[in-house]
C-alpha cells in the first residue's frame, strides 16, 4: 500500500505547545539501562505494593460489586471514596471537607492540570517555589501562564518576595509543595505557613498546596497543612500514588467549593472520571484500616535508604558540594560552585554508571544549573552506596580540574 | 474554628471555561432515579463485563507481575499494550502502525481532549459533525475553538459543504463519528469516506476519527476505517469503555507521528500516563483472546435491545415523529416537528417516568432543539417497551395539543 509524502502537521501545533519540554520523559527514560544505578525517577519502590491485600480486594469487588466497580464513575468520583476522603482529611488535617470541596483526580499532576485549566488564561502570572516539580512548571506553561519562580531558603519559600510580586502585578496562583518538597526535600516551617496564607489571603491569590510527599514523613511531628489553615484561599492536591500505588491513577483535591466546581467541569472534556476500579480498590483499603500500616513500613523503607545516601554523600562528596538533609520524601538536593554545570555533568555521569535529574529543569527561569537531585525511593540499598561513589569521584574530578 | 468568608473566586476563572455546558454531568445525573427508565447515558451494561476472566488474570497479575502492573508507566503507554493495539489494528485495519504512530490513553475523550489541546490556538476553527458526541463539542470548546457543525445525512457528513467552509476559512480539525454516530447511530459510507479524507488531505485538515462505536456492530460488513485510508491525515481516536468495560480508563489514538508525540507531551502534563494496572489487564485479555467472544456476546445483547427498541417506536410513536435505524451502536435519534422543544419535553418525560437526552448539546450551533437521542444500552429489555410506551404518550399529547 502506497502512502502519500507525510504532511507537515508541526505548524498545525498549538502554541501553548511551544517549548514544551519533553523532560519528564527523559527524565523516566534515564531510569533505565544495564549497569546503571539510577537516583532519577521518584518512583515508589514496589515492595511497598500491597499486593496481599489487593489479592483479596479485587477478588471481593469482582465477586460482589462488579456493576459499580467497572461501571463509569460520575466526575467527581464515587460517593464512597470522597467519603473515605473526607474522613480521612478530618483525621489527618482536623476539618471535614464538604462533599462540593473535593474531586477524586487521576493522580495529583491531573488535579494541577485542571487547576491550570480551570484558572488560568494566557498569561497570566503563576508563582511557583524556585525550584519546584518540573510537572507543575509544564502544567501551567501548557496553558500559557507567564510562571514566576520565587526563592526559598530552609524554612519554605520567601513569603516577603511574593508579596512583592503579588503588589507590583496581578497573580492568580501560588504553587508550593510544603512538605519534604520536591526536588529539595525541605519542609516549611509552621510561622511561614501562617505567614504564606495570610499574604495570599490578602492579595486573593489561590495557593496550590501539593502534598504528594506530606505522608512520607520520617518524624512524627508535621506542621499544619495550609488547607487547614486557610480552606478559603488554599486548595491541596494529593496523590496515593507514592502510599497506595500508582498503577490505578489516583489523587485528590479538597479546595473552596468554586474551585472544585470549576475543576469538575474541566474533568469533564478531560478523561471524564478516574477509573472506578481503582476508586473501590482504593475506598476499600482506607476503610479496611490498611494504609497506616502500609505507610509504616514504607516510611521505614525510605528512612533507611535517606540515612544510607546521606552517609555515603559525608563519605565520596568533596568540599564544595552542599546537600539538603531531608526528614521524608524521595529525594535530597545537592549544590555545587556557581559555574558547575549538572546537565553536562549528567551525560558524564551516565556513561559511569549513575544516573540523576540536573537541576535546571526545576527552575521556572532555568537557572539552578548547578544543582541536582538525588532520588533515593527506588535504589537497592547496595546500589546506593556505590551509586554515591561513583557520583563522587565524577563530581571530585570535576572540580580538581577546574 | 471560624472560617473568613468566602472569596469571590469566579472572577478568576480561565476565559476557556465560560459558557461551559456541564451539560455531560447532567445527563449522567439523569440516569438515576426511583421507577425511571433512562434512556440518557451512553453507558455499556455490566452483564457484558467480563468478571470471569478478570478474576483469573488481577490474580495472575498480582502474583507475577505487580512490579509493572502496579507501577507508574511511560507516558506513551506499556510497550506490551501498545504491541496488542498494533497487532489488533493490524488485524482488523489492514495496516500496522509503527511504535511512534500510537499512543495509549485514558480513555476516548482523554484522546480527543490531548489532541484539542495539541492542536488548538484561540479562535481556531473545529468542524464537527452537525450533531456530533457533546463531549467532543466541549473538548475543544475547552480550548477555545470556533466549533462549526457541519450537517448530515444518511451517508455521513456533507463534504461538499466541508471543502466550502475549508476554502473560506482555514479549518484546524474536522472531527467525525463514522461508525454508528453518537448521537444519530448513522454510519458513513465508504464513497464518502474517500470523499472526505481526500478534502481534508487537499486542505490539509487534520481529520479526527473517532472509532467509539466501530467495534459494537450488528452486521459482517463495514466500512474501511478513515485511518486505513489515509493514515497521512486522519488520526484515529478509540476506547474499550464500551468493549472491555469503563472502570479503568483506557483507550487509543493513532495516528501520524508528528501528531502523536505532541499528544504524549500534552498528556505529561494531564494525567502523565494511563494506569499500569488497567493496562496490563488489558493486554492479557487481549492476547488470551477474550475480546471476539465478548464482541460477539455484547453485540448480540445490544442488537436485541435495538430491535425491541425500534419496535416499540413502531408501535407507540405518533405520525410526525421519525427515527433512525441503526446497525450498531448504543443509540438511535428522533425527530420531530421544527417547533417541538425536546428540552421541555425531557422534563416532563422524568416527571412520566423516562429519562432521554435532548437534542440541543449536540449541536455545536445549539439547534436541533427538535431532536433527541434514545440510548437503548443498558436499558432492561422489559424497559424498553414501557419507556417507549412512556415517551410516545407523551409526544402524542403534546403534538394533539399544537
Amino acid at each position: 500500500m502506497s502512502t502519500p509524502a507525510p504532511h507537515a502537521w508541526a505548524p498545525a501545533f498549538a502554541r501553548r505547545t511551544e517549548g514544551a519540554s519533553g523532560e519528564l520523559a527523559a527524565i523516566l527514560a534515564l531510569s533505565a539501562g544495564t549497569d546503571l544505578i539510577s537516583f532519577a525517577g521518584g518512583l515508589p519502590d514496589p515492595e511497598t505494593f500491597p499486593v496481599t491485600v489487593l489479592l483479596e480486594l479485587t477478588r471481593k469487588l469482582l465477586e460482589g460489586d462488579a456493576g459499580t466497580a467497572l461501571q463509569y464513575s460520575p466526575t467527581p468520583g464515587l460517593p464512597g471514596l470522597r467519603e473515605a476522603f473526607a474522613d480521612r482529611l478530618h483525621a489527618s488535617e482536623g476539618r471535614r471537607p464538604e462533599v462540593a470541596e473535593l474531586i477524586v483526580t487521576s493522580g495529583n499532576i491531573d488535579a494541577v492540570g485542571l487547576l491550570a485549566k480551570a484558572m488560568v488564561d494566557v498569561g497570566d502570572v503563576v508563582a511557583v517555589e524556585s525550584p519546584t516539580y518540573l510537572g507543575a512548571i509544564d502544567a501551567f506553561r501548557g496553558f500559557q501562564a507567564d510562571v514566576r519562580g520565587i526563592p526559598m531558603d530552609g524554612d519554605g519559600v520567601d513569603v516577603e518576595g511574593l508579596d512583592r510580586l503579588c503588589s507590583a502585578t496581578p497573580v492568580k496562583a501560588l504553587y508550593t509543595i510544603p512538605d519534604h518538597q520536591n526536588p529539595t526535600g525541605l519542609t516549611m516551617s509552621e510561622e511561614r505557613r501562617h505567614a504564606l496564607v495570610e499574604v495570599c489571603r490578602r492579595h486573593g491569590v489561590l495557593v496550590i498546596e501539593d502534598v504528594a510527599y506530606r505522608e512520607l514523613t520520617f518524624t512524627a511531628e508535621r506542621p499544619p497543612s495550609l488547607w487547614s489553615l486557610a480552606p478559603d484561599v488554599v486548595t491541596q492536591t494529593g496523590t496515593t500514588s507514592k502510599t497506595f500505588f500508582p498503577g490505578v491513577r489516583l489523587g485528590w483535591a479538597v479546595g473552596p467549593s468554586a474551585v472544585v466546581s470549576q475543576m469538575v467541569i474541566a474533568k469533564q472534556n478531560s478523561d471524564q472520571c478516574a477509573g472506578a476500579f481503582g476508586q473501590r480498590l482504593l475506598e476499600e483499603y482506607l476503610r479496611g484500616g490498611h494504609m497506616e500500616p502500609q505507610l509504616r513500613r514504607s516510611n521505614a523503607l525510605y528512612a533507611g535508604r535517606c540515612n544510607l545516601m546521606l552517609a555515603a554523600l559525608e563519605e565520596y562528596m568533596p568540599e564544595g558540594i552542599s546537600w539538603t538533609r531531608p526528614h521524608g520524601g524521595f529525594f535530597t538536593w545537592l549544590t555545587g560552585p556557581e559555574w558547575l554545570d549538572t546537565t553536562e555533568l549528567a551525560h558524564r555521569a551516565r556513561a559511569d554508571g549513575v544516573a540523576f535529574v540536573p537541576g535546571r529543569p526545576f527552575h521556572a527561569a532555568h537557572d539552578g544549573c548547578n544543582r541536582l537531585r538525588l532520588a533515593f525511593s527506588l535504589a537497592r540499598d547496595d546500589d546506593i552506596d556505590e551509586g554515591v561513589r561513583r557520583l563522587g569521584t565524577l563530581v571530585r574530578t570535576t572540580l580538581e580540574r577546574r
